[in-house]
């Protein structure tokens, strides 16, 4: 693999200077101007950052993903999808058999001790299979999996590029109905309605292989032909008819041909169909049908027929789809799947399973929703602890102890400040950035009588309570 | 790195077999024999297992995994630790400036396009470090952080050795004082409480880096000697104290220091302390005190003072410990940590910022829960859906979406059956499969009266129940 030059939007690094107070400030910034400093660092000290299109998640990055996934979860298993997981290592071969070129190239490869060839994973599908077939008889089919793994691609840095991200995997195998692809876009809109995402926001456009390999040979297209034609026409939304009239005159498709690949790729409803294949065609029929059960599950208001839509893998065999959100230009899918009933085969088994399924990756959705105002402040500045128990000096450390026990107890999450205790304004400032409610302060003469000194920090108010009290005592009712 | 003979238990894999059911058995079963086949397949198949030391997670294993990470995260957020997590890929510089070599022999290095060495982690601490020297002035101290990161080692194959495991890391930095020891250990006691293990079970096996050192010197060890003894005391445990002699020995201690280091090493309480180092002595006080901040937080009963625990890893600076199971022979620690206050420095920063933690993985974890049977029967089996839908024909697909959908609406984990629905005990059979207490059969002339047939798969019961009823339907209630 030659070098790659690496294009990225570096954020300062920081490099660390001489500071003596435990509790403050330890650093100061200045740039890293140097790729290779993400790797080798500098001065003798190590790199800072994460290396180049990969993340580090901090608690609020953190909350949020949290609280995405657990948005995915909920989802998935509303729908009746069972939780797997596979390593993130996988041998290379199974990446080799099915991907073609442009994955293997993009792929995280290389010798383990052993000497074999292992890989991070790039995607999730080609392990579900292995898996599949690794449990042979035991699995009883039709399943409904999900999983969210995390996926790596060594990708050249651009914008918005990264080389990895995590990835909602939602699969059935065992049904050849249209009856699954309709389950699995209900539950990709189950989602989105509970991220506060309408159709308004996001489309999901529909087509299906087999219509294209139809059309193509009806058209007369030769089929060596044909995966440079679909490469071209997954190109229109993007690149308008102009330039995939080019592409296809390129490729060697005449004129006249070209126009009627044109025509049939702005397609957009499943009426303008019928003209080029009648309207009882069996693919028009089953469209029509997925449609119907979209309806069916409330959710025709996502959906759009879209003839250009092709998807690059080449283990796609039926119905394909992706998600977009509607007000980007250039268009950029977030989500994307279809049906893949030939997966097994490809891999050396002397049958197939007729399977589908989509993954929907978290940085174009994180990427929205952020936008669109829709990952609550809440979550991401969720508090830490609820109380926070400040011992005023060294030697009331054990009561301390006791006090934080008794409110864990409750099942709240609850914080003893381990700092040292010299300055109590280090203390309230630690209960302030945790997000907490109140401090609870253990001082000499209180405890000796059996208190404890409350604090409310937005409140700013203050009072005594007899330990006994704590768990109940609530400020409101004083009020009263 | 030299090639490494494998030896492995390997469980029966599968190939192949042709069967034309679609919803039925796929595949029969032949045994794999060569450690290769796991990288590599066979007959032009791909392999079916994980690759060796690695593990899939089916839904049964995934639930236990679930069940455990949350009781997990439960422990960790009810004592103010707040999550993070950063790449599983790190340069391989940052583990080669602190392990040493046993580590960066193990590890899963490469180089990746841009020619960067690159590794799989091996452990978290570094990555933490990183990231709070990344974070700099902006990381206010002192922070409570907690992660489940899936940690890699290439490892020789051995029964119960692995090449990834997931472990619970919790860390407190910006604390100098004994006070944080006593937060990690009282909430590793929470946990292990939480998943019914108690002090019978469980002891945490407490010692400090600076009482051996303070020791060996006493002794009259010569600096460059510790290490070699450390090793050789940590290993006092397993082999008993004359194989640990006759190690000490072939350092070149002599017999007579030997004799007083096994003495030492055989201490198990805080108080036979005072005869080697005084009741005053600082150290001392610091142990004597955590001892009691234990006592406060309820978990005394869990810790012991054990001289002869080291820890390998070279940064630890002052207290360490270790959690075994009592009833295991050999010892084998599930659970480990300490302090590293100097950990910033050995990066190359200017200073070091107070820090402690410990890592808690998740096999020997699991392995003890499945023989004390404390993994619940019903985390293990949890229904993957509470109703099945299933429509009588092909044509009743749409009612059986409106349906599922209506549960969905509840919140509740609901499904629809996706396989052919020409028999249906396939349908009653994958009902019973995924947990469920009941299916709902669309049928033609029930819902041509607005009714669906209710079927509980435990009670053999089948009520006809209309459609605006189903949501509020108890069968209960028709027996009062």
């Amino acid at each position: 693999m030659s070098r790659i030059i690496l294009h990225r939007i570096t954020s300062p690094s920081r490099f660390l200077q001489s500071n003596t107070t435990c509790t403050q400030r330890y650093f100061s910034c200045t740039q890293l101007k140097n790729e290779e400093h993400r790797y080798k660092g500098r001065n003798g000290m190590i790199a800072f950052d994460p290396i180049a299109g990969t993340r580090d998640f901090l608690p609020k990055q953190m909350n949020e993903r949290n609280w995405l996934f657990s948005k995915m979860r909920e989802s998935a298993r509303k729908f009746g999808f069972q939780e797997y997981d596979v390593p993130i290592l996988e041998p290379e071969d199974l990446y080799k058999r099915k991907g073609g070129e442009e994955i293997s190239q993009q792929m995280y490869c290389f010798e383990d001790g052993s000497g074999q060839r292992v890989s991070l994973r790039p995607e999730m599908t080609p392990s579900l299979a292995r898996m599949v077939l690794g449990q042979g008889a035991s699995l009883i089919m039709p399943i409904k999996y999900f999983s969210i793994p995390q996926c790596w691609r060594y990708e050249t840095m651009t914008k918005g590029r990264r080389r990895e991200h995590y990835q909602l995997n939602l699969d059935i195998w065992g049904s050849k109905g249209i009856c699954a692809e309709a389950e699995l876009i209900a539950c990709m809109c189950d989602l989105f309605t509970s991220l506060g995402l309408t159709s308004s926001d996001i489309v999901i456009s529909i087509n299906n292989r087999k219509i294209l390999q139809y059309l193509m040979n009806s058209m007369g297209v030769p089929e060596q032909l044909h995966s440079s034609v679909f490469i071209a026409i997954d190109k229109f939304d993007k690149i308008g008819a102009d330039e995939v009239t080019s592409l296809l005159n390129e490729i060697g498709i005449s004129q006249e041909t070209s126009k009627k690949i044109i025509s049939f790729s702005e397609i957009r409803n499943i009426k303008e169909l019928h003209s080029h294949m009648g309207s009882d065609h069996e693919l028009v029929v089953e469209i029509e049908n997925l449609f119907h059960l979209c309806s069916c599950y409330g959710v025709e208001s996502f959906i759009e027929f879209n003839a250009s839509i092709v998807r690059g893998l080449s283990y796609y065999s039926g119905t394909i789809f992706e998600a977009y959100a509607r007000d980007r230009v250039p268009p950029r899918a977030l989500c994307g799947g279809g049906r893949y009933d030939n997966i097994l085969t490809m891999y050396g088994a002397a049958n197939d399973i007729p399977a589908c399924g989509f993954g929907l990756g978290d940085v174009m959705m994180l990427e929205i929703l952020r936008e669109k105002k829709l990952v609550p402040e809440s979550v991401i500045n969720e508090p830490a602890a609820k109380s926070v128990v400040i011992p005023m000096n060294e030697s009331l450390r054990g009561e301390a102890a006791q006090v934080v026990t008794l409110l864990r107890k409750q099942g709240t999450a609850a914080d003893v400040y381990v700092g040292r205790v010299n300055k109590l304004k280090n203390a309230l400032n630690f209960a302030d950035r945790v997000g907490a409610e109140r401090v609870i302060m253990i001082m000499p003469d209180e405890w000796a009588n059996g208190s404890v000194v409350v604090k409310y920090l937005r409140r700013k108010e203050q009072f005594e309570v007899r330990l006994q009290d704590l768990i109940t005592f609530d400020p409101n009712d004083l009020e009263k």
